[in-house]
């Protein structure tokens, strides 16, 4: 039995609550598909937010930086905010005010947490490289306890927050439908490129598969409906 | 004469400063190609960050949103920060830690003003629309007193901030070279769909050139080196 996330006062959707979910298969989707997050947090009183990459493991997420960010280092058992946040397309209707984004998005509200244990720290790097490029860790130089030691690792639960999904076309005023103005969708997508090998790659060194089938920014990679 | 923004506390670059850009054409271009951003806030104590549209004019920065939102009720005068980040590829190293991402991304700091005058705020939305399409606001059902009383704009000056560039390929530890490990980057761009009419389109009307023509995530829309 897997409960869906807190409604809670700062998670609830005031506005268009009728694009919120807080099922956990919704808020995965998203979280899986795009790493790129921003993680804001309180410094002094004062908002600072920065974009990190997020990956989740069950029904905690994830995310690392320096040791020496005085960010990360403040931020253990304070509380944080993470938004994930996809653009779909660009929604363009009959007047200003109806215009729109298609897009799918995550607001988490929780307390971070470090990962100390240097053995779990390690098993989180591995899934988070891993995850993006299945098998990847495994071959490369393995990380020493200095490279360990190095980063930091926060946590928090995913317990607290909802996703917000728009899709589809405009929505105009009824009496704005017999305006001769072009109203619809300009949709916008993630393009994985052709890699680009590093020049001082030894000669014998092909492009791995995860490489050649590196995907993004769509499907889950995950199994949504895989909880905790 | 045009000034750099502020290096403070909260805007340097503790990290990786030689990837730090204080110049506004750096930070006029990152924003102008990316109006998604995450702005946060601190309500009650916590960090709030929400995903939203921004757009540029001159050395200010906008966004906007529902009147009726309590975020943007209580953020105005008080302070804020506003992200914008730009992923545009995965760099694969030879050991986990030397992974990154090649990215452009502007962080601002401030404090939020609304835009109360009525007339002021009209001006600043049909920029807001114009700069993504233009001319397209200017053949919209005009807003009336309701639309724009039902809006909210939010306004900061470009004033202490950062941004952060990084480009090119990994770099390993020396003695990592020799190893049979492919390196390099997955770069990652953002793909403009063709165009779907709204089925409630009146037959006469065809795809406007703002449509055909729009282009998103890549250069800057305006002239990067036109300052405030």
């Amino acid at each position: 039995m897997v409960e869906d996330l807190q409604k809670t006062d700062m998670s609830r959707l005031r506005r268009y609550h009728e694009r919120g979910a807080f099922d956990r298969p919704t808020v995965y989707g998203i979280l899986d598909a795009q790493p790129m997050c921003s993680v804001a947090y309180t410094i002094d009183g004062k908002p600072l937010v920065t974009p990190t990459l997020q990956w989740r493991e069950g029904d905690h997420v994830y995310w690392h930086g320096s040791a020496a960010s005085r960010t990360l280092r403040n931020s253990t058992r304070a509380a944080v905010c993470m938004s994930v946040a996809i653009l779909d397309g660009f929604v363009l209707a009959r007047s200003g005010l109806h215009h729109s984004v298609n897009s799918r998005s995550v607001t988490l509200f929780g307390t971070a947490s470090k990962v100390e244990d240097p053995t779990e720290k390690l098993e989180k790097l591995r899934h988070f490289v891993n995850g993006l490029f299945p098998g990847r860790y495994d071959e490369l130089r393995p990380d020493g306890p200095q490279d360990i030691k190095a980063t930091t690792v926060l946590c928090m639960p995913i317990s607290e927050g909802s996703a917000k999904v728009r899709t589809g076309g405009p929505v105009d005023d009824e009496q704005d439908y017999d305006l001769p103005i072009w109203a619809g969708v300009i949709p916008v997508t993630t393009q994985v490129g052709a890699p680009i090998a590093d020049p001082r790659n030894l000669s014998h060194v092909g492009v791995p598969d995860h490489v050649r089938t590196f995907t993004y920014g769509g499907q889950s990679r995950t199994d949504p409906n895989q909880g905790g």
